[in-house]
């Protein structure tokens, strides 16, 4: 066996760990739950112990692991390999993470954030293939992205690039968690969308969704999309107004980073070509017209791996690097 | 004598032309008068023996020439080097004009568009010096700007990055010339500061800037904030919303690219810091509160001579990557 590496998404509850070959073809992944108040030092052992028992688990031996990439929610100074913070793990403040993951493992570790190492993912291995500009969005509960201009991962002054959820596209627009008005991601996100469906039928709309939050209690994004296609007018609205507002995203990152390709990822693109097209249709209803644009707004292809593959290639491109 | 660089600002009136020493230090400079007509062989011609007159009127050989760069209006291939067409010289139609310059000059020659030289000359020998990330916008008719980002100029995939006053920032606001509807530019370019004064005065607001209607038979932006200083109540509400426009495109900017600095140029800032803290007022206003920003707002200091300065440092650059 030769070089392997290690890709570890870094979420809120569960920490993801992918063994990978010098392909970037996963091995083996694991899945292990953390508390959000774990302390640093417990999380590295933590981190450590998993790397080993997948070692082991696959007869491989620590000689061929070249390099530890993690991909993790937070702010970073990422030169010096400081997670800041972290609203998930709450024991983070200003923790030098790099330099006790390389004391403990003894290898290269590369960190960035959650969004970023999805992003170097897509762009190594997955839609983003063989493009030098992308922009790359993830729709979850928030809306989070990466930005590739040139070949490289924008990263920004204050490692802050690419909080593409909080563009804010509607001034004074709805209320978001970050304290903006009117962030695309107020109206876009899952969240959001089975946000604004459930505050309609509040307000007294009709609705097929009614019934799924009587039984259920509450509704998701992919029921608004169900819905939607089963016919119903108030889904169709909501997931107009989420296409609207990705539109509007889509062309305010053509205008500045003038990528190749415009990539969705994340849960709610499971609802397919009845919200791309959608987009698609929003993006041509607002785009100038003093010329043709190109761009090409696609869905993502590497699925819930992504953070764990992406992570893994940042580790190998850190290995490239050398 | 040593080296010398030719910085040419490519507009639609007229050509600027500077002479540059190593420390790119302005030696020399002219402007001469192009016709918008005139065809692409011809223009050549002008350049080539506007150049040669500089250097001979100057004592200057060509052999301390080392580079011309030019900034201009207009859509480009920038690695080939072609000039695809230009609102403001009818003639140009994909004009392989580096090929053509270099043929003429018989030195190296960079093509950039007007608003990607200025920002680089800004960020080289004015504000954003020392800085590695930088956005930076031009207010003028329209709005225009450039982005640095980890020290590079960024260009996207079809040369058309930092199109910044045709971020939407009002979708179904405002029509802009580019045919969208609430581009930044339809708010906040000195034109449209003027134009929104205008339409309310038509629509019969009360304002002293009725008199210099009537007057002169038109309004500037200058007219504008002279008669805000002077307390008058439209001005003081258009001059706002230039001003939260600007403010709403500073917040995208730092959420998209997150650069140290912010800079300002155009004929607009001659308003001073009746425009500048208005500008950062609406952006304190409307940011995000989940951690303080330190994003610098400020102005360019290079003036009018930033097109010709930014294209010479284009050359000098050229030269240095050799």
């Amino acid at each position: 066996m030769s070089d392997i590496y290690i890709g570890i998404d870094l979420g809120g509850t569960f920490i993801k760990v992918g063994c990978f070959d010098s392909q970037l073809k996963l091995i083996y992944k694991t899945s292990v739950p953390v508390e959000a108040d774990i302390k640093p030092e417990a999380m590295v052992e933590l981190i450590g112990r998993t790397i080993e028992k997948i070692l082991a688990d696959n007869n491989l031996g620590k000689k061929n692991l070249r390099s530890i990439g993690i991909g993790s929610t937070g702010q970073f100074n990422l030169a010096d390999g400081f997670m800041i913070s972290n609203p998930n793990l709450t024991s983070f403040k200003n923790v030098p993470l790099r330099k006790m993951l390389v004391e403990r493992l003894g290898k290269p570790v590369v960190i960035d954030n959650d969004g970023n190492a999805a992003c170097w993912g897509e762009y190594t291995l997955g839609t983003g293939k063989g493009v030098k500009d992308m922009v790359f969005f993830t729709l979850g509960t928030g809306i989070g992205g990466g930005i590739i201009t040139n070949g490289n991962l924008m990263h920004g002054f204050a490692d802050n690039a690419a909080e593409l959820g909080h563009i804010i596209i509607y001034p004074n627009g709805r209320k978001c968690g970050c304290g903006q008005n009117g962030c695309a991601e107020a109206y876009a996100s899952a969240k959001s969308t089975a946000k604004r469906a459930k505050e309609a039928i509040d307000a007294g709309a009709k609705s097929s969704l009614k019934n799924i939050i009587e039984k259920k209690g509450e509704i998701t994004a992919k029921d608004v999309y169900e819905q939607l296609k089963a016919g119903d007018a108030l889904a169709k609205e909501i997931a107009d107004g989420t296409a609207e507002a990705l539109a509007i995203l889509c062309i305010n990152m053509l205008h500045t980073t003038d990528p190749q390709r415009i990539i969705f990822s994340g849960g709610m693109i499971a609802a397919g070509d009845i919200l791309l097209d959608r987009i698609k249709y929003y993006f041509n209803k607002h785009i100038w017209s003093i010329k043709p644009e190109t761009v090409e707004i696609c869905f993502a292809t590497l699925g819930e791996d992504v953070g764990i593959i992406g992570a893994a290639a940042l580790a190998q491109q850190i290995q490239k690097q050398k």
